[in-house]
């Protein structure tokens, strides 16, 4: 593999590219992006939060993007435009191309002969291709790769070294697989057998749909029976595990350590924190958010903000966890009432 | 790899691998195991719980798995068995003969002379074994995995890709590892020397004994000197930390990102649940349960349900837990007492 | 690789290596350390705790490694010394010997032609070098490691099998990556945009010095812009997750399943206990201890022992901890005040 280099753009292109309009000099010509304070000749910054538009006045960045809102009368040429930190993502993938260029099949990785290779498809050393697998036009299979017989990856996909996609598993387009990601390692399922247990075979497969990104060192266990699924534009980050069976919707996002039971059903734009979880064979909503730790234990309905464990909505939590450490000290207070109570009564006998 | 495709069998057969009579045709065959709601022609369903008899009637199953003790009048056949998920467990895995074929040891495997390989032992491409490790028989190394020197596998094991065994440790009979497990990683232990801290050599190794599973992306580490031990039959799942010198008994389950800290000795039977943990240096008892984030610190007694952190009976975190959300207003109303008892007291005092 | 056997030594050798001085025959040679109990012929032992010297009149080591202040009248050689774990440490280390032996570049692993790799390299099996990669002196790579393009690995590291570096990071010198850790996985970094998110490109690298060890299935992830920085000596355990721009001081240590979430700074000599976490964009000062699953959620300054979710001093936690499996009788504590309150309001009218 080998990265082409950067490359610049004029204030023009950029514009164009994010939807945005150029204040200033169009022609002027930008290379890399960089915090306001960093940047310097050649560079482009950006402002999303007013409290920075006067470090504007200091910068040496040639350019830099802006909210219509914000009021800048300085001299730097401004692409000015509603999101400015959508804008800064997009103008900073265009400068960086960070596709890695296409180096084709490399002799020394073991592709079966019955694998389907479209067109542009790398496949670097020591990957390993098996029987009737299926990848899919531009896609890059980093060094070490694994993909076992049968499965299926689309195109336009980014696997990286070490990952490894067990037999059958569906992966979808311009999906992203980090180091050592696991699709399709088995269900955690034993039936009692005596003393011991005897191991349900996972004979579902994992289907992740288009989009998705999987974390380093991230699982995604196959179904016992059916498909375990990874919805369209989802976002999972690293050492997360998603068991057999569970539904993640569309566009939801789960941070690092995050464990999913089996079978739950998660809906749409939802977002877990790091370190939390869900139990399993339970139904999310759409649009929940679960801050970090929370652990959910029930189903919980769309269009909620939750926290903490039990869990309970995050407004709560607040207060909840604000009375935590207060807890010795209430502990006080109530045996000092206690004591006052009978105080009382007693002087009330006496009286 | 190939795996063979699915098989067919006579309920005769089923009945005898399970153990169960046959209720109706003995002569039906049968392809797949389904859900009672999915299945169709050539398919074998299960009913272990009551609510589910009267959904046999709109089945179009081929045959169900039933407890004698379910009254069932339909014209089903049946295979009526103390134990119809262990049955289905059977069942499931005869029809789809998951083992995969032996392909021998591939050309681009390294193996070292010193090596000892039995019959019927697969090496994948890119697998690594090292000097005088030995591989019992039928065990099935998928491509990438490396055994580094002195390594012992047993018989029938399956090792999936990416798995890694480190130097000198020993793994039982038919255990399975699945895709990028670790065992024998250097457990944690360093010495405080001035500023920084000096490495203590790890020169112990990990035992693993027959039928273990070991889950994706899960750590097993060596002992300092000794060995760490997982015992017969124990089943963990992906993401868990097994410390050095650790000890964990038979048919003992342990669920996603458990973490169990070095030199802790765990009993049979036990169950961890996902996100729980345990102090090093404890001893847990057989039969003790941990529920899903539960994390124990001190050393606790065979035969207990446990949940919370800090760690108590189950029953009483049921309790506490739904004591916790409602703290802040406790807070408020040991305030109004409080305002209460004062008034009372001024009003003595005057009267 | 072949790890070259142990190896024996005098006292008066061993006496010199840890500087302490020998007490008895110094001519006595030994080959390995063991506990107490259960040392022989030609073992070492140590003891840092008084109340294990009378053990020792029934030891059959050879040796012991005693501090100073411990009254010992027994005939067994020392080796006297302020810190008997460290200098066990240094013996253990000394007599296995435990670097491999270089075993220069295999044939079989893929080795760019523009790397530079200095003398004394091992690169093993399956290994894969990319463009440009830079590897010092000494340097051990395990089958099966990955180092994409641009990366600079330093003198004496110790690489084990399935470690990805991703490109451009770079390796001090003396560094220990355990089996399938994963440097410079991409931040976890996306913008809204519209239904979905659109991916920040993650352009930076990280950065980890000398002396540092990560652990296995462990994940530090590459700065969106600039680095990710682990600083020297720090010592991170297994499945421990390091997000984009965090920065961890010198000799800091993380217990396996730590989580740091993106941009937080963390300060010299920190202790974070198993499970534990921190929130990001804050600031840890030096010498913080988080004990197991405490979250720290704001910046908190240098010397604090802090425990619980949310954060506190752990002195405070300890009776928090022992509070809160009291709440639900707390709660039926101040239900009984209340009700005494109402009849003493009552009886005043009343009366």
């Amino acid at each position: 593999m080998s990265r082409s280099g950067q490359r610049t753009a004029s204030l023009a292109e950029l514009a164009e590219l994010v939807g945005g309009t150029v204040v200033g000099d169009d022609n002027v010509r930008v290379q890399r992006v960089a915090p306001i304070h960093l940047a310097g000749e050649q560079d482009i910054t950006f402002v999303s939060n007013p409290k920075y538009v006067s470090a504007l006045t200091a910068t040496r960045a040639s350019a830099v993007i802006l909210r219509p809102d914000l009021e800048y009368a300085g001299n730097v040429p401004q692409i000015v435009t509603a999101d400015p930190y959508l804008a800064f993502a997009k103008v900073l993938t265009f400068l960086n191309v960070n596709a890695p260029v296409s180096a084709g099949i490399v002799a020394t990785a073991h592709v079966a002969e019955t694998a389907t290779i479209a067109e542009g498809v790398t496949v670097s050393a020591g990957c390993y291709v098996g029987d009737n697998v299926q990848i899919g036009k531009g896609s890059y299979l980093h060094p070490g790769v694994v993909l076992l017989d049968n499965v299926v990856v689309g195109a336009d996909c980014l696997l990286y070294p070490g990952v490894v996609v067990r037999e059958e598993c569906r992966i979808g387009d311009r999906v992203i697989l980090q180091p050592n990601a696991v699709i399709g390692s088995d269900g955690f399922g034993f039936a009692p057998d005596g003393e011991g247990y005897f191991k349900i075979p996972q004979v579902g497969i994992v289907v992740i749909e288009d989009d998705v990104e999987i974390g380093a060192c991230s699982c995604v266990d196959r179904a016992a029976m059916g498909q375990t699924l990874i919805k369209k534009g989802t976002k999972i980050d690293n050492l997360v595990q998603i068991g057999h069976n569970v539904e993640v919707g569309q566009n939801t996002i789960m941070v690092s350590h995050t464990a999913i039971a089996g079978s739950t059903v998660i809906g749409n734009h939802c977002v877990f924190g790091g370190q939390s979880g869900a139990v399993g064979h339970i139904k999310i909503g759409d649009n929940v958010t679960v801050v970090a730790r929370g652990g959910v234990s029930t189903s919980v309905d769309s269009h909620q903000y939750l926290a903490g464990f039990p869990i309970m909505p995050h407004k709560d939590w607040l207060k909840v966890s604000s009375s935590i450490n207060k807890l010795p000290e209430l502990r006080k207070e109530v045996n000092r009432l206690s004591k006052k109570i009978e105080e009382l009564e007693n002087r009330m006998k006496e009286s």
